[in-house]
């Protein structure tokens, strides 16, 4: 899936969850949504918070967002790099796989970025 | 078991760990120190990493750890609350348990913090 | 995957593994089958525990399968979207992802439904 | 530790986070209040959906709760070993540990029951 | 808890759920006896199996009852360093506090097992 | 995916991964490498740890990678099923998916090293 479909796929679903009238979901995805905004740690330092989390915990999907979140923030290659690391460290080899897809995730998202800036 | 006893347990047994002369897990302890080191994100950023991840992964004793070096990094009350929030909502009520004992810890960390500054 | 297509494909897999000829690997499938039949708790509420539990362990192909389960044994939507919402509180945002693809797999079963009422 | 001094501690850690003052925190723990409360699946049936997420995921505190709960809504001792099998069934032999406190936990709840009735 | 107390709660508590009358739950404990029995692959490396499954799904008891067992099959001391290796490899740092008390339960065992031959 | 495309997937990524520059990165994964040479436990062996590991953490990609490897280092289709059946009573049923992905790797691999002695 690429990363364009990826993200109409999740936008598509994530609306008819929404949608569905049952306040206690609606509520939880409020709560997700502004636990990461600006507070007393920046969206950039919680965003690398729920990339680590997501990684160790082995979520391609959730990985996939914070990754593109990250970038939007300022991430650099080096900080994303010493995040994998410590992801790397906690969940061990078995968390590889998602760190393979996540470098492939990372360079779309890159290339992504480097096509909007050329336009 | 108090934050003192927990200190000397862990360093008593990875002491026996690291003398068991196996190579491999020597190696990997030492890649475990260095992760948290200043690099391209601040050892601070990385110990809340580590925490975060230690939440969601629901351990006690990496929690307890993570904590103790956050706040040697200077992490603030409302930077520990808002990383809580960001394991709390990632990590679900199943981590509510591992949370109580957060708080304890926390609250141990900071009493230690302040009977050393007046002494 | 088509709803048919994963169907198709577990039960020729579990053909397979029960026709390996080991006998503990027989004995866990039977057991695993036993585990949802009647008895002090219906089968509805069996199969309600084994997808809420499926949710929060974020097995994409048991929580398929017990939909499925589910909605034969008459689960209403709005009981569907209690026991999701049960499911997500414990597992927390981590388990969205698995949520998305649970609301299309239960369109997929509704659908079914529908159609072979209609046949 | 008793299922009082449990239940103490338990309470005094939750007074102690929801006094914290973090609003997100806060919230999360109504939304997971609320998830247990009657509705299209009534609050026994939700309790035991609680108690079996707890036992594959393997919180002991989280399963404590849910005994406690799932006592007061008249789970009988019958209904308790179904739900205990479910899980015990998916989520393996590594949960049998938990089983073991669980049932330590379900006999102090059925005497802590019984010695009331009898005041 | 010593080792002989964790013995004699597992003894005790394994009766009551066996004497609890559930079917499946005593099929399920049947079949986990069988699973390390001698076959293609000897009791040894069934329990060695046994022992690095629960590291790194890090059930503390799991590992205690392994470690026994893998002690009573003759496991070395160099064997069980290197299986506590591959299960902190493959399942991180966040293993380490059960590597911890892994290596406290073993030199229970060992100290046990000298002071039976010295009898 | 076929056993070939993943097995280029696997090698592309990797090569990315280690040629990313991150010193900790590229120690973990020489420690990965090490943890399964011959030592005190044979590769036969430690491959069998990986591949039990890989099933109770349920991690596709690594199954996949353990299959092989134990396929080369001799693992007869007895000791496979062996092997499965530890992870299956210790993981549980919600290892099941993965079972029914492994037994279809496994074919994969047993006909591929067919095809490679024929030739």
């Amino acid at each position: 899936m690429t990363l364009k479909e990826w993200q109409e796929y999740r936008q598509r679903m994530n609306e008819k969850i929404l949608g569905s009238g049952h306040l206690g979901i609606r509520r939880f995805f409020a709560l997700d949504h502004h636990a990461y905004e600006a507070g007393a740690l920046s969206p950039k330092v919680k965003e690398l918070l729920g990339l680590v989390a997501s990684l160790v915990l082995r979520c391609d999907d959730c990985i996939t967002y914070h990754i593109i979140r990250c970038h939007q923030e300022g991430v650099t290659r080096e900080e994303f790099l010493e995040a994998f690391n410590v992801a790397l460290v906690v969940g061990g080899s078995i968390t590889i796989p998602h760190l393979r897809r996540a470098f492939e995730r990372l360079e779309e998202v890159e290339a992504a970025g480097r096509s909007e800036a050329a336009s």
